[in-house]
């Protein structure tokens, strides 16, 4: 009984995961779903990206929370159309409530909507929302062990970012031993170093992502 | 239909508590449900209670994780018994899973229980294990805007750890901001600040746990 309604729930949301994506191909925009646990930087990473892609790229946010709107405030506060959506209780985002939020927002002329997942490292890697990268971010503050203990996650990821490593002199954090670890349980994945404080490595993400979004938009 | 099911759940898992509840109070023992994201320190927090209150209290520990057996292995070290639970997915403990490791831990003469909780700041505080004392862990490097985003997990909590305070320097985190919000939603929180990496605060924490213990012993 209980996976009879799990199944549904999951099938569902792929159809509405296929909607979104239908959307996103209709109006040549790249999505990007962006999750972590809570206070990895979720936020900071959205705001360093938007600012690394400025002038390139015409951007818009979908900030997932259980409640509250501080993050599209200073998503907003930016200039970059941003839309909150507040799960009420729920601890990730599905592909209809992305799928409002895509409904709601103008995406004519829109290249990159990147998609601020809610703070959980578990639920959010099961559900799709039509997304063309999956990104995680670890902070350097959680720990190296985290890949064994949240594997889906780490698995179901393209992007690994591993944020805060100004705070790797401060911290037990094996920076090597992490990669080496995500590395065996996903081959395909990209890890970036950075710091959203000192803005050390946003670089390298950004000109990664700028690419996958033009070959995108290119067709290959 | 959702809802039902919701309500199935939430009720049958209210009445595992009060059978762990009624296991528990049969042989005296304090139980705490420890809940946190991931990393922000619940088994360095565990480690270090059974490090304080080793020679006054007789502990056991239940380790939740959705896969891997990290945990248990580190609190076997000290010598404490201790029980692994893999939900397989699922992001939170319930009270069955609890129940399940109880029956299989030997509690006589057992005054301290320590539930970790999968790393999640939001399911976790729904479900009931049957616990005297629900502690949440924030830390330092999560940042202080969390209480309005993840607000049922502050407001449940008997007791708020603010971890990592070694890094206080090196964030822009706002404790007394922190305090302040947390005690508007939640007035009868009890607060301590503290790090497992320096030692600092941890007895303070320690002393207020062993009295909660013994006062309930003494049935006051």
């Amino acid at each position: 009984m209980e996976i009879e309604v799990l199944e549904g729930v999951f099938d569902a949301n792929e159809i509405i995961a296929g909607k979104n994506r239908a959307i996103l191909d209709g109006c040549g925009a790249f999505m990007v779903n962006v999750m972590a646990s809570p206070g990895a930087g979720k936020t900071s990473v959205i705001l360093k990206t938007l600012e690394g892609v400025a002038g390139g790229l015409s951007c818009a946010v979908v900030e997932g929370d259980i409640a509250g709107k501080v993050d599209s405030e200073r998503v907003a506060e930016t200039g970059v159309p941003a839309i909150q959506i507040n799960t009420g209780g729920s601890c990730h985002l599905e592909a209809r409530q992305v799928n409002t939020a895509l409904e709601r927002l103008d995406l004519e002329g829109v290249d990159l909507v990147l998609v601020e997942n809610v703070g959980n490292l578990v639920c959010p890697a099961e559900f799709r929302l039509g997304e063309d990268c999956k990104v995680m971010i670890l902070s350097v503050a959680e720990g190296h062990d985290k890949p064994l203990k949240y594997p889906l996650m780490f698995s179901e990821s393209d992007v690994l970012l591993v944020n805060k490593i100004d705070l790797l002199p401060y911290t037990d954090f094996d920076v090597d031993g992490l990669k080496d670890t995500v590395r065996r349980m996903n081959p395909r994945v990209r890890i970036f170093e950075m710091s959203c404080r000192t803005g050390e490595g946003i670089d390298r993400w950004v000109d990664w992502l700028k690419e996958r979004v033009e070959k995108r938009a290119e067709g290959t």
